[in-house]
């Protein structure tokens, strides 16, 4: 029996599903991880994934589960609102999406993901909508060990997003595609025959593509580097692939306005948080680094309104 | 019999394999398409595939033959050097690569690419060398047909060049992977999904793309957008492929310094130059058009100094 376990904590991302038991001040017990991301799953199949991965969790500890991410999206277990920016914890919070559950079973709910309409200093272009999965309970959560109440939070990953929080609620974000283009760019593009995929990264390589993006020739020109940098054999195969990493996470950060000596806040895996400290600080930015447990802290937040098992 | 042919024109690319029959005043007199590009071919095969698609007109006319484009890569039929920039016509000419050919045979001869060694004006900055192969027959064609000595000439494509020429010589230029990056997102990416592969161009999206893409919040941002407008109905799947080229155009655009009321020589397929034409415009920049003509003319000048078949 799990007694002591108050809330099954879950982050069901689009490649992932990570899971963990949090005690009654938030800590955590114990943690899975799966690779049974939402894109992985088939529609009618959620409720089947879900108890094969925490069924055992769940009977023994009688306790209620709160989940982000992907689970909430149209491709998803039960599809929940986008709440509107600017949003607070409190709004976040009253919206949470309770599925329906047998009687006498503790609650599972899921929590909505956050929209905005681009960004509001561009009055009068267009303005185009931007949505976040997850990502905002790991703010509220980095908000809760921090104590900060506003910045510039960064959250690396497939689809970054950059987001400012003003009075301890999220103002605005954008997103970028910096971690697929990544990956399109390694596996199917030209470029992939000039790189060698399994090697180490390599520190040095890393910074001259992030130096190369600060110089603003765009994109779509650094990328063809790689090749011209493999055929003068003026890089190696082993280098280039953190060279072509240095040039996306670089843009990412060039499309910012940040001044140098600005600080932001990091949220990720510890592998990539990594690589972003290292490109920020080339240009004069750090950074106050937070992993995994900014997710657990926002979700034993949010689950405070929750009920436990009805006897 | 052929005796009215002078040349063979022949530009073999990665993707395709274009030919023609040209007289002595350098007029077409017959053209081919083949779907055998250089990346399609086997090592040791270039002869063989030449042979089955001109080797009647050779045989018929007697006449020599000039090859340009990524046959003369280290992938092609025989490796041929970059003439570095700044370059004009004479160094181009002095540099034909000749084919070993059985006696009594017309020569055939590779035409080199050019190479620059990044923006000169980064002095002290780091500076990535770049490429053509092909797309200087274009350029040094383009400037018979037209009479320009100065100017941007663009060359959209999977790799699109902008070179910039001062008293007929190629002073410098740029590659942006702009159609490879389009087919990447297109057919690999999480936005693959939101597109409708098959829909007829739309003229309104593709500007709104162009106009977006000039508010500078950058690709990797913008390209996520795609998603967005999908997801909440602001714009159809047969829009958002155009929308999409617009992006992907228009970031390359941004990325030079061009001034509201410049020119530009555009050179390539029509379906394309007419894309480029219509996003140059809304920066405020004309263009002069020239489609494959530019290809031919500039082999038809280089090979002035190729001899014909010994008796």
């Amino acid at each position: 029996m799990h007694r002591d376990t108050a809330l099954l904590a879950v982050d069901w991302g689009s490649s992932s599903l990570r899971g963990a038991r949090l005690d009654g001040a938030g800590r955590v017990l114990e943690q899975r991880v799966f690779t049974q991301g939402v894109l992985s799953v088939a529609p009618g199949q959620f409720a089947g994934v879900f108890e094969s991965a925490f069924g055992d969790w769940r009977r023994a500890s009688g306790a209620p589960c709160l989940i982000s991410g992907m689970a909430g999206s149209q491709q998803g277990w039960q599809e929940t609102a986008y709440c509107a920016c600017p949003a607070g914890f409190d709004e976040l919070a009253a919206q949470l999406s309770p599925l329906a559950q047998e009687p006498g079973c503790a609650p599972i709910a899921l929590v909505p993901g956050l929209r905005c309409d681009g960004d509001c200093t561009l009055a009068g272009l267009d303005r185009v909508p931007d949505v976040m999965r997850g990502e905002e309970v790991q703010i509220f959560g980095a908000m809760q060990i921090t104590g900060l109440r506003d910045g510039l939070f960064v959250l690396p990953g497939t689809h970054s997003k950059w987001a400012r929080v003003a009075a301890a609620r999220v103002t605005g974000f954008k997103t970028y595609m910096s971690g697929e283009f990544f990956a399109l760019l390694r596996q199917h593009s030209m470029l992939a025959r000039s790189l060698d995929a399994n090697a180490e990264p390599d520190s040095e390589a890393f910074a001259r593509g992030v130096q190369r993006s600060a110089q603003g020739a765009g994109l779509l020109h650094d990328a063809f580097g790689v090749r011209t940098l493999s055929l003068f054999g003026h890089m190696d195969a082993a280098a280039l692939q953190s060279y072509l990493s240095g040039l996306l996470i670089g843009a990412e950060i060039s499309a910012q306005s940040l001044r140098s000596g600005a600080e932001v806040i990091l949220i990720g895996a510890p592998a990539l948080t990594t690589l972003y400290a290292q490109a920020l600080a080339l240009h004069g930015v750090g950074c106050v680094r937070l992993d995994e447990q900014a997710t657990w802290a926002g979700l034993f937040a949010l689950s405070r309104g929750l009920g436990t098992a009805t006897p």
